[in-house]
Order: structure tokens, then C-alpha cells, then sequence
């Protein structure tokens, strides 16, 4: 890292740092600029090491140089990670598209939506059984029951399946049923939560927080991974701005930015990113375009009478639609990179 | 609620929607405007329904009336909530000075503290014993033993104690240590969490999150409330956003606001809202003029030491400083308001 | 407009408020609810009409119904608008990509690198004469000089030609000399300089403000349209988040919102909107995903010593590259049209 | 500034970095480190020298070490700066009240509000002649009347005038009519108004731009300093955040920030901060525990008759209330500081 001294800092200042950061382990290299001294100092920093130094008399700011994330880090493993589900795998140039609806509202009308999507083209399912919702009087899910729906229709049409965990005590419950866990937006940084499931052999979709930063976001799959869990598959679903006309604003250049600095494949979520059915397939394209690794939709028979997310799920005729457009253009774009 | 149809929306739309309405058991009251048709409906409703009619043919936007919270609510009881702490009263006008490190660090070191803040004035004490972090590898707390070690602070000054509780699995443990259990930021939507906690009869401080809207944080305190807990303290910590000089920001107008839509007190983190120390005194100051019951503000007796959030900690001197500030303050409030 | 009024309101305060409307030109139409009282306003409102009412006593908040935009919309215009520039059409399925550097640094530096994106297949040359930068200590542009180059390397390569107007006294002059006018982000919403743009007949480039909601930035059109001049092309670069890994947040939900919304074309700047070259291909394919009608992307023959924007930049051979890729994506989508 | 390499940076690539430094006149001193070599550059450099050398092969980041803007800084000047407006000065420890409507909507009625606020103990006048509204339909102000109106109460009253202006080419104008011309928050980076400004000797109330970062903010006022007129006063109005409840998001924080950054005094606006005139006076108190040298609220003798920003205005009944608690807490807070 680097510490900068403040223009008024004196010998006595930077003569603490320096011993500070010896005591602690680490080389020093002083700069004597025109306005101030800088200190750099090499050796293994946490963030905790820096803020310590923020403290210091004479300091005015701490540079952290190296990137936090370790075992997430394309630096760390520079080939593309591949995440086998179901005999399928994430990650090699395939495109996912996993759909369902909202939650999972009862047998019959989960196994006919998962037979539409099947027909026209997904790869997998998905589905809530233990929904968080913001309002406490709103439907909650139909919990244990819901997995059993969602084994079930794995087994009928042969779709892996994806399910959201909550609670640290249900990991492994719900990974006796579905294919893969996903970590909700909103335990992006429940860290007993993904501490549990470090300690699993199951891939886990880890959504964006709304208000995460990228690095943020890898952190959190860090804590995963470093917990013993290597198969990460990351979720963009949107983050929170001032805008309002959707749900969120969806930030696909998260796509080739994690792209970039992990070694993590990445799928993107267009529902909960716009909260509006009518954009979903441009921004579904728009994902692909990015160099996302699938897209997450959401689909229900009859939207107007959905009990969570209806506003933003497709039919099955549009999603049909969408699945066309979005192969026809994962084929025009593999043409191009040859 | 109001449905704002398409100007385009045909005769047939506007009864489908009309028939719906009456079927779930809304009144219905039609005014034809110069470019649409409203439809007024009257009802109880909940967020749910209110996104089935989105999803109908001809339907613009549904406008939501009333506030989705109701038992937190100004209109639900419109005198402020008092909560008692260890003989102590929130939200009686007194303002509350909560002290101590960001997290317990050892038993001599925290007793140091815990007799330095209570000294210059602090009310209440706070320090974490489970720390969540951003990075795994950064220390997490003393756990178990840092409950002991707060039970015997409490003990020994005689003061309040506050600590946060991440992990559904722990509340009964916590609660037999603590007055105040704390909701961290970043759990303040972890719906199992609440709902746990709404099942014990001890105050909750509800920390904001930092990407939470006013009308998003209340609804967390609603889901303690309606669970069984009406001791719910609202406490306002910086939301983030696009501003990085500061670790969040601070958001004052919160204040009155939480007074003027519910019947919760409210008390305001200064060091998490800033980042830094330097600009705690000041905002702690501001928070009072906004109207706040409390402040609650990290100490640490070498912040340049600290394992965690050392950067936003003051000295014991500066914050004797800022609890004379403060009390000299709400003391010039107290005496304009007559 | 919709008044919803207090659950405390008395009989008082409903007859005020609809005294007021009445007297304001409109028709009132009463609904009582279970918890309180609403009041439809049908007749012509304006911002200013529905602030009014907000203040009367009684009154929780007033709800727009009619969108405030108006020549802009795809109610007034349902048909898209086609935009001409030098015999090209934008809006008509095509997409135009425009490309060049940042400012216009000198003569021959310029024709040379405008030689080169023709080559490559750009159909429109971009290029500042004016530069607004954050520090008054950087490269202002060439100005009236640099005006006369755009010219002549238009006359050269038969391209049509962009820049940005700043200062609304100079309208005239740089109409004189490029092709079509862009307004940059910092001016969305100058409205001096909005309206005397209106006033000419030159097609205008309208770069949403980085903190512009969608709705804000179709007002500033609308300033624009009802001024006299209908040729207003959208251009998204990004907006203002929390985010910071990227320059701004690139939101192409604006692409698929706009068109729904109004009836102008709109093109992304995945430059700007990233600014950083290593994501301005991928955001530039999601661009057109998305729908977009163009993409403006910035080109320097040496980024390493571009006097503005250099990181942004790509290279003429990282431009081909781009342009393959954006063509063959086109004809893929088109194809999934029919 | 200090150029990080990546990882795998070559040997030639670390060489080339250092030649470039060279040969633009730093300093190098190179940092071998575990994972990356760090090279300190010593010398004076811009915003664009950075910019360039991020485009170099082998480069991770570019970090700087000086602050951006030098005159506006308090380590440039170290005391503070005091502005005299007619007699009184801002920035001496005393707390200004700036009051007045929004606009000034005619003549008697707004001598009518002068004479109310300066009875209440306002110790300066606003009022738009010219507004800048997001619809082009909505009131625009009464231009060059206005400002002989507001010349007319500063005579009547005594009391130094605040407008704002947007055109650059009516600085002198205006200049003629009023004390201070005001830099609205849309215009905090209209670079053209901001060099005419510093070409008058008058001061400027800069307004700070709904999503500007504290940096940008004070390099508008760098604009302003180095163009030659060095009576710049920051005035803090809310950013844009996600949170809508109020109009924009008051960041107090920026108020110690300024203090500690710059030489120049700071003063708050509640009223555009909140939107809501039920919390323009916690505001206002919270400004000034903040540590602000002043507050600007928004007063009208009949807001629901105002034609602009009616919601944000207090009666003058509200208003006498405001002044009496400010001035309270001013006193008490100046006793604390001995």
C-alpha cells in the first residue's frame, strides 16, 4: 500500500509510519515530493492493516495496491472457471436460460409452466420456495412443499433446477432438492449464510446486491470459495440509482468486468433488473451482447394472476420469442470472434 | 389504490380491470379524463395486488394510496413510543450518547473504555462481538466471549449494553446478554432474521441499509412489530451513494422524517455515516439539530490500534468533547421550544 | 390529477381543495375511501398546478397522471421519427456508428484518424472543438480552429460530422460548420442553450446528464421540439451510481424505455459511458442488444497521448475489430425480426 | 502520482512507464513489490497526464496523490476567507439568513415578503428573476423586471439581494442589480458562465450540482478562483440518491468537509435540499450544528398560490419560528466552543 502525508506533516510523522509499518512486518520506500512525502509499503496489507494507518498523525490518506480478492481473482487462476450442473456446463461459451416463475404457487401450475419453458428452449428452471419479500403481509412461499414441487419437475423434464436459501440453517435441505443454490440480492453480504455454503459441494448463484460494489460483490464470493466452495456462478440482477422507471438499473458492464478480474462465469438477470415484462428481451439480447454466460427469466402462465414479480414475468409465447432471438444471436456472435 | 389506464386502452380493457377489481372486493368508482380513464378503487390492498392489475391489458400504472406499513405507522398510534432500557427511556425527549469500540477486542481493553466513555457522559455502551466483515480474511469478533465481556461492562458501570446479531440461531443467546439487540445494515432486510426477532420481548435498534428507502426501512420495523415486538429503535447510519469522500452519507433529513411517519425513536450513527473521525463532533451536532434521540458514536482509546473502524473512532478526549457539545445543545433546543 | 388527502382531513379541508380545482378549470370527482378521502382532478395540469395543491392543508400528495412530456411522446407521434444527416437516415433500423477522438487536436492528426474510421466502416465522424473539463487547468479544444478542421475532413471523406455547443451565443457558427449539433451532458439542462436550439433547423444530439432521470432528459427534448426544431436524437452514456470501478453507469434500459416512451431515435456512447476501451466493444454489441439506433464510440491513433479521454479510447485497429462485430450482430438481429 | 503495474507487467513495460515520466519531466522512483512493481512519479502533473499513462501496456491504475484544485484549498490558504455583501461578512463565525421567495412573482408581493422575512431577523434577500424549470411549459421567471424589483427591496429593506444567473452573456446585467449572483446546481459545471464570473469582482453563491462529487464542486469553484474572482461561497442543496421521499438527499457532511478541504464558507439550503417545507427547520438546525455559516430557506406569504417551489416554502409565520431557534443554537454553540 500507499500512505500519503499531508503537506504538513512533519520528520517526526513520517518517522512513526515507518517504524509502525517495519513493526508490523512490511518494507518501506519514502518519496520525497515537492508538496509531500509519500511512503510505500511493501508486504501483505488486510484492509484492516490500512485503515490503521489512517489514523496516524500526518496522514492523509492510505492506497491500498493490490486488489482484495485473492482466490477469486483471474490473477490467482487465470483460466475461466466451468461449472458443471446437471450435465450441462456454465461457462464454455454456452448460453443458459434458466426460467420459471416468481415462486413456486403450487403443483400442477409449476409443472405446466416448466413443461412451456422447457418446449421452447430453456436449459433450466427456476423457482422460489422461501421468498423474501419486503412487505411482511405478502405471500412468503410455499417453503418445505416448494422443494418437493421443484424435485419433482426436475425429474420430469430433466432441467436442473435453481432455488433461492435464506435461512443458514436450510443449506442442506434445500441441497438435497435443487441443482443449485442461489444467495438473494439481499444476502449478498450475509456472511454466515455464505459461510455455510462454502462448506458445501453444490454451485451457488450469488446475486448482486442492489447496492454492491463490484468489488463487493467478488468479496462476497470470496468469503464463499475461501470456505472451501470453488463453484461461484455470479448474478448481475441490477443495482439501485435515482432512476425510477424500472425496478433497477441493470449495469451489464459487470459482464466484462467480472469477466476481467475473475475467473467467474456470469449470467444476468433482466427480470428483477427492469421489474418491466416489456423490457425484458431487449435487455435479455443486451446481456448476451455483453458476453454474459446465460440469462435468468422470468416466466408464468398467466402474469396477471402471479402471486410475487408479476409485472416483470413474461408469457410463455413471449419468452419463446425470446429464446429464438437470444440463440440467433449467440450464433452471430461466435461467427464474429473467429 | 388508482389504475391510470393507456389513453389507447379500449372499452373492453377498462371493464376487464373493473371486473377484477370487484372480484377481489374493491369498490370501483370510473372518471373519464380528457386523454384516460382513472380507476379508482377502494379496498384493501396489498403490494401484491396491486402489481397483478400492472400486468393487465390497457393498464398504464397502478398508483398506491395508502402506506404499505400500518402497525409502525403515526396513523396506526399517534403518540411516540417510549422504550425502556435498563431504566433508561428512548424517545422521551432526553437524547441518548452510546459509546464504545466498533468491536470488543478483550476483556481489560473493553472495561478501559467502558469506564472512559461513561465517564465523559455516555449513556449507553455498544461493541460488537460478531463482526461482520467485507473480506474473510479480516477479524471477526470475539463471539461468545464477547458477550461475556459486555455482560460484565454492563455490570460493572451500570450502563445499558447494545451489540449486533447476525444469525437467526443466536437470539435468545444474545438476548441474555444484552439490553439492545442491534439489526446491522446490511441485515436490515434478512426477513428470517426480524421475524426471530419480533418473538422476544427486548428493544431492536434497526439499522437503515444503505441502499434502503425511508418506506423499505420501515417495513423492516413492521415485520418486528406485526411479529409480536413493538420495541423497535430506528437508527439512521448514511446510505450510499455516488459521494466517496465520505464512507456513506449521512442522511439527517431522515430524521424528521421516521418522526413525522412513524411513532419509533430514532438515533443516529455519526462514525459509520462519515467514515471519519474528523467529521463525527459535527454531524453528531447536526444529528441533535434534526431532532434525534440519540447519537451513537464509536471510542476507541488508540484508534490507530484498532481491529476494526479505527479510521471513524474517536479518542476519549474527543468525544468528552463532543458529549459537552451535545448536552449544551439540547439544552439551547429544549429551551426554544417553549 | 389524483389528490389523495389525509386520514385526517376534515370535510373542510376536502371542500377547500375542491373549491380550488374547480377554480382552476377542472372537474372533480370524489371518492371515499375506507382510510381517506381522494380527489380526481380531470382538465389540463401543469407542474406548477400540482405543486400548489400539495401545500393546501389536507392534502398527503398529489399523483401525476398525464406524462409532463408532450411533442415528444408516442402518444402525440406514434410513428418513429426518421432523423436525416447528409442523405443517411437515423431511426430507420440502420445503425450508424460515429466515431473519432475525444477533441480535435490538430489538422493532420485528425484527417488521418478520420481516414481510418471510414476505412473501417464508420458512417459519421465525432470530434470536440469546444471541451468542458472538470479542471480549468486542461486542454479547452481548438475552438474556432478546430471547427474549420471538422469541416474540411468532412468535405474529404464525405462523412457527416459531430460537435459539441456549449455557449449558446456560438449556435450560429457551429451550425455554419458541422452537420449536427450535440448538447453534452453537463448542458441537458441549460435551458437557454435548449432553447436557441430550437430555433435552427440542424439535427441535435442530446446527451443525457449523468444525473438526468429518463423523464428529465425527455424534457429537455421537449424544450428542444417546442422550440421549433423536431430533429432531436437521444443519446444514453451512462449515469452517476455508486459504482465507481467504471466512469458512469451505463443504462441501457434507456434504449427500449425511450422508444417506448417517445418517438426519437437513440443512439449509446459506450466511451463515456464505461470510459474504459476494454469495455466499449462488449458495451457496444450490448448497445445494440438493446436496440439501440447507433453507437458513438471515441478513436485516437495513440491513446497514450490523446489530450482528453485518453483511456476511453480505442485504437483504429480495436475500432475495426468493433465494427465487424456490431455489423454481423445487426444482420442477426434483423433476421430474428421477421 | 503513482502508477501501479499489473502483475504480469514485463520488465519493458515498467521501462517504457519510466522513459514517459521522464521525458514529461517527473521523478521516478521504482518500488519492487511481491505482487507488482509501484513506480512514484514526482513532479507537477494534470488530470491529463494521468489519464495518458493508464493507457500504457502494463499498467493496472494510475493513482494520484495532489488534491486536483490548488487555489480554492486550504493548504493554499491556510485562514479562512471572509466575503463582505453590503456591510456584513460571511464566513466570520456569524450565521446568515438568507429568505425570499423562490421567484420573485411581482412587485408588491414581493416587498410584501422582504419586509416579513427582515422583520423576522433575515439578514438577506432571494428571489429568481430568471428560472430555469425542467418543463419548458412552466413559469420562466419575469427576467429583467425581476431584477429592478430586487433592486428595489434592497433599498427598502437594506438588506443585501441574491439572484441567480444562467446566461453568460448577462453577468454584467445582473451584476448591477444584486449583491451576490448565485450559480444554480444545473449549471455547477457550465464552464463558460463559471470564467465570466470570475472576470467580475462580486460574489458567487455556487450552488452545489445534484450529482456532483465534493471534488468536481470545488473545482467549479477553481474555475472561478483562477479566472480571477476569488469570492466564492459554496452552498450545499442535496444530491441525487436513490431515496425519493425528498426532493434530493441534504449531505450535511459536505459542510466540515469544505471547511476542512477549502478556505471558502459554506452556507445550506433546506428548502431544495427536502422539498418539504415540514422539514426545511430540523434541517436548518442540523445545518448549522453542522457548522454551515449560513442557511438560504425559501419563504412565501401564500405558498399554495407560489408559482414555483411552493411545497419547499414556509409561511412567514414558519419562518419567524426558523430564525428564532437558529439563533438559539448559534448562541449555544459558540458557548461550547471556549
Amino acid at each position: 500500500m500507499i500512505i500519503v502525508m499531508e503537506a504538513q506533516a512533519t520528520p517526526a510523522h513520517i518517522q512513526q509510519v515507518s517504524s509502525k509499518l517495519e513493526e508490523k512486518g512490511f518494507q518501506v520506500h519514502l518519496s520525497q515530493g515537492v508538496e509531500r512525502t509519500i511512503i510505500g509499503a511493501i508486504g501483505q496489507k488486510t484492509t484492516t492493516t490500512m485503515e490503521l494507518f489512517e489514523t496516524l498523525p500526518g496522514v492523509e490518506k492510505v492506497v491500498p495496491i493490490a486488489q482484495p480478492f485473492k482466490m477469486a481473482s483471474r490473477e490467482f487462476k487465470p483460466d475461466s472457471s466451468l461449472i458443471e450442473v446437471g450435465g450441462q456446463m456454465i461457462g464454455n461459451g454456452q448460453v443458459q436460460i434458466i426460467a420459471g416463475p416468481c415462486a413456486v404457487e403450487g403443483r400442477s401450475k409449476f409443472l405446466e409452466v416448466a413443461h412451456a419453458v422447457k418446449e421452447s428452449g430453456a436449459t433450466m428452471l427456476r423457482g422460489g420456495a422461501f421468498k423474501p419479500r419486503t412487505s411482511p403481509y405478502a405471500f412468503q412461499g410455499l417453503e418445505h412443499e416448494g422443494l418437493e414441487i421443484l424435485a419433482e419437475a426436475r425429474q420430469i423434464t430433466g432441467l436442473p433446477v435453481v432455488t433461492e436459501i435464506m435461512d443458514p440453517r436450510l443449506v442442506n435441505e434445500v441441497a438435497d432438492y435443487v441443482d443449485i443454490l442461489q444467495v438473494g440480492a439481499r444476502n449478498m453480504q450475509n456472511f454466515f449464510l455464505l459461510r455455510e455454503l462454502g462448506k458445501i459441494q453444490r454451485p451457488i448463484l450469488l446475486k448482486r446486491g442492489p447496492s454492491a460494489t463490484i468489488e463487493e460483490w467478488i468479496m462476497a464470493a470470496e468469503y464463499i470459495i475461501s470456505s472451501g466452495n470453488e463453484q461461484v456462478i455470479m448474478c448481475e440482477r441490477g443495482i439501485r440509482s435515482f432512476e425510477n422507471y424500472t425496478r433497477n438499473t441493470l449495469d451489464l458492464s459487470a459482464v466484462p468486468l467480472i469477466k476481467q478480474l475473475t475467473h467467474l462465469p456470469i449470467i444476468v438477470d433482466p427480470s428483477h433488473g427492469t421489474g418491466k415484462w416489456k423490457l425484458v428481451e431487449p435487455m435479455a439480447l443486451a446481456a448476451i451482447g455483453a458476453g454474459a454466460d446465460g440469462v435468468m427469466v422470468e416466466v408464468h402462465q398467466n402474469p396477471s394472476e402471479a402471486l410475487s414479480d408479476g409485472p416483470q414475468s413474461l408469457t410463455p409465447e413471449n419468452f419463446a420469442r425470446l429464446v429464438t432471438r437470444v440463440n440467433k444471436m449467440v450464433m452471430a456472435l461466435r461467427a464474429t470472434e473467429n
